[in-house]
Formats: structure tokens, sequence, C-alpha cells
């Protein structure tokens, strides 16, 4: 059992929780879960009384205190973006929302989330805690342009072109940008088509908008 | 301006980021925009370098350092809940997600949000923040039983019942409970029905649940 904060493991997750890494950290027995049942092996887990002392897990803890677990997991990154269903994230800055949008993914059946320019590290704690543990279960990938991205793209812009329809007929990816600046122009200009939620009054934000444009896109028929 | 940190408007400021009160407090030029243009006038304001000194109005932010601007607001409740569509939280705890569902709520153009038992307050800083100046918009309210709520009650239960399906064709209230514990089994069966939001994989969040049965239960017909 780990008694010194100067332990290696501890000073590993605590550089973790700050910054960018091939490792990451998942906190909670509702995250190691995940992992476990994705089949996703942490590099080591720190148990609270079983293998460290629980001030010291407390102490390097994102989620400040009462962690009783957590995991250091190396990153994965899947190759490249696949449909049927994609949604391909622009400039989402802020961690929450982008975990929150990896949880929608796994909710409505997503293939993979990619990942534009400027968006928050999907393996950062606060994503990683929004995701609940889907980060472990929804291929996460990276693209530079609008042309890696998988069927019909489909820019999500507000108050612009048709009320987006489900259920997709066909491939495609939906294309979200950040709150205020939305999709570049550039972006919206390379995709086939244009749609919006609608909405009565002031607006959404990115998470929101993304989980209800992939329930709307993978919606049954009703009968 | 002031230049004291023993100033009266910035302790009741430090005061109000703590603790519920008969006031609250908005941080951010958008969210005193947001008030103004609602017609709420604040009690105070203060704007970094012309009423404080700027030092001191981040050493009261709720938001970390950089905040131009506060105000210091009387909360309203509204008397009751009203329809045509109104959402209903029974044991939301988590501020962020009670703000989020109060954006959604003016994003959908519903009536009044009503607050059950062991929901976060909706004027502590992190609601009034997700909420993004909604707060100023939406009509919110404090309800005991399921039967203070107007319309069809409607629970919202992980894979209960059928498929939600909009639009509305009546008044109805959409209850939504905590992300875990959902809602009691005493208050879902108060309700009129139940209905879930289909999904694939794991679960939504309070938040997400609430913003896709507000999207579905407004939505237009298609044409």
């Amino acid at each position: 059992m780990i008694t010194s904060p100067h332990n290696d493991k501890l000073k590993e997750v605590r550089r973790l929780q700050r910054r960018r890494d091939a490792r990451f950290v998942a906190e909670g027995e509702d995250l190691l879960a995940a992992a476990a049942h994705a089949g996703w092996r942490a590099v080591y887990e720190l148990r609270a009384g079983v293998d460290v002392a629980p001030e010291l897990l407390d102490g390097v803890s994102a989620l400040g205190s009462g962690t009783r677990a957590l995991g250091v997991f190396e990153q994965r990154w899947a190759p490249a973006p696949t449909g049927p269903l994609c949604v391909a994230l622009w400039g989402v800055h802020d961690p929450g929302n982008v975990g929150t949008i990896i949880r929608s993914a796994r909710a409505f059946g997503v293939a993979s989330v990619a990942l534009g320019p400027d968006c928050a590290d999907p393996f950062g704690p606060r994503a990683v805690r929004a995701s609940m543990g889907a980060i472990f279960a929804v291929a996460v990938t990276q693209v530079r342009a609008v042309d890696e991205l998988p069927g019909e793209r489909i820019a999500l812009v507000a108050r612009s072109g048709p009320a987006l329809r489900g259920p997709a007929g066909a491939p495609c990816t939906i294309l979200v940008g950040a709150e205020r600046a939305g999709l570049p122009a550039a972006v919206v200009a390379t995709c086939d088509r244009v749609a919006h939620i609608p909405i009565a009054g002031d607006s959404l934000n990115a998470a929101m908008a993304a989980t209800i444009a992939l329930y709307e896109l993978s919606r049954v028929p009703a009968a």
C-alpha cells in the first residue's frame, strides 16, 4: 500500500490530471467498471485502502475528496472515422461538452466521434468524467478536414437550412461547431448540406445540439 | 469605485456565492444582458474598473478570474406551474443539469419549469451559469406533489413504456428524475403514463434526456 505522496504512480496521476499525455486517468468505480466491460485494461489501478492510503488518493483526485478508485489507461485513438453515423466536432473547447457528446454518441449507437481542430482533449479528466465511461466504448478519432468524414456531411448551423429530420436514410456525418462561433464558414462550405435544430428561443449548447441531432438521425420511424 | 475587500456589496456577493438567499448573483456580460432583455433589474451591478477594482471583482467571482461584471438580483419564483408544456424535475441534484434544463426549456418554448423535492437551487451560481441567462426568461416554480402539475403527466423512465413521441397534442408535463435513481416509484405511480427516450446503449444524463423530451414534445409535425 502506497503511504508516501512521493510515490511514482501518484506523481504520474498528478501530472496526467494537468496535461496531455499518452496516458489518462479515469476516476471512480463506475468508470473502471465501464473500462472493464469494454475490455480496456488499466496500466494500473489505485484503490483507497487497498493500494493507497485514502487521503493520498483524495490528494491526486480531480473530482475532489471521496474518490475510492482510479485507473491509469493508455489512450486509444481510432485510425479513421467510420459510419454509418458519425459526429464530428470543430472547435468545441469545453471538455464537459466533448465528454457529454461522446456519451450521447454511445447512447444513440454512433459509430465514431471525430474531433476536428481546436477541440478539448477527450481524455482529459472533465471529458472522461462527462462521458460516464462512454470514452471506453466509442471510437474516437482526430481529423483535419471535412473530406476525411464518412457519408453525407451535414453541417449543423443555427437557424440555417431546413430543420434536421431523421432517420438518416444513408451513411452520414453530422458536424457540430463551438457554442458561439459555430462551424467555420470554410467547413460549412465543404459540407453536402446544412440543417438546424428548430428552437423557439435563444440557443442550445453544443452538447445539447449534438445530442438532439444524434437522437433525430438515429430515430426509428413511427410505426 | 470600491477599493476595499471589506465593502458591504462584496461581502454580500461572497455570501451569495456560497448559500441560498432571497438574492442571487449572475456573472458575466451575457447574463446581465439576458436580465436586461427580460426586464429583470439588478439590485446592483458591479463592473470591473467602473464600480469596483478588477482584482476585487475577481476575488468574489465564482467563475474564477477575468469576470468583467456581475449583478445581484432578487429571486423570482412563479406561483404555480403552467402549461401548455411544463417540465418537472424530481431529485435532480446537479446544478449544471438544472441550469441546462432551464436553458432547454427556453429553447423549446416551455411555459414553466417545476422543481420538485431535492433539486439543486436554480439560482445558485452553477445553475445560473448553465442556464446562460434563461433563468431570467423562464418561469421557475417549486412543487411538492404530482397533482400540482398541469395537463397530462408523463413520467420519463429509462426503458419503460413506449418511446416518447411528439408533438404533444394536449397540455402536458414531462417529469424527469435524477440520473441514477430516476423518478421515485410513488411519483411514477401518480403520473398518467410512462414513456422513454429510445437509446442504443447505456444512458443519457438528466439534462440530455430532458432536452430530447422537450425537443420531441415541441416538434413541429413534418409537412
